[in-house]
């Protein structure tokens, strides 16, 4: 297990519990945030804890797959919110033994391409 | 490096080059292939590789993170489609030296979230 592996771990975990210090002492002073699908961005701890801290609703964190090698993890879980759930996945890079950058995902559902319906089955 | 890390980066490789021949030997015969987002899922290997073999346009597929254990590995990559590119991600799980499941994530661009203006930069 590499030491990403470890910190995504503990990473998940603190949130679930929101345990705001803990988490940031697993964090990078200068840690990045970024969300591709929206290009947003968030530099530095004290935002990205506070972000965090004020996401509002009644949401949780259940990992799925955690992995990790020296220099990046990555994070499968279940995003649950006001009790709705989807799958949403991070990635991490690290350095020095904190989280220098979190990336996320958040897969909406659509409507899959016509064409292909003979190999596909739905659930 | 766990033996899933060395499949992924054997898998993406494989997929780029259309090596379906190839791609086939690190498959499981009964490989599930699943894209949660539209809730299509694909059984066995064959229809799986006819699946990739005949996705329409000219797309490649750059992979950006590789990570994996003895059980659990997952791709981040650049996919490109005639010329537009965006970041999806798959997990894979192997079991006896091939990978018995794909899991895929197409994230789709998203407007933010009022509310978190403050902390955030958009690029």
């Amino acid at each position: 297990m590499g030491e990403a592996q470890a910190l995504v771990a503990a990473f998940a975990e603190r949130l679930e519990r929101r345990d705001w210090p803990g988490l940031a002492e697993l964090l990078d002073p200068d840690v990045v945030y970024e969300i591709p699908q929206t290009r947003e961005r968030i530099r530095g701890r004290e935002r990205y804890v506070t972000f965090n801290a004020r996401y509002p609703g009644d949401w949780h964190v259940e990992p799925r797959v955690v992995l990790g090698d020296d220099h990046d993890g990555c994070l499968l879980f279940r995003w649950t919110l006001d009790g709705e759930s989807s799958l949403a996945v991070a990635f991490f890079e690290i350095a020095a033994g904190r989280i220098t950058k979190v990336t996320d995902f958040w897969p909406e559902p659509y409507e899959p391409p016509p064409g292909r319906e003979h190999l596909v089955e739905r659930w």
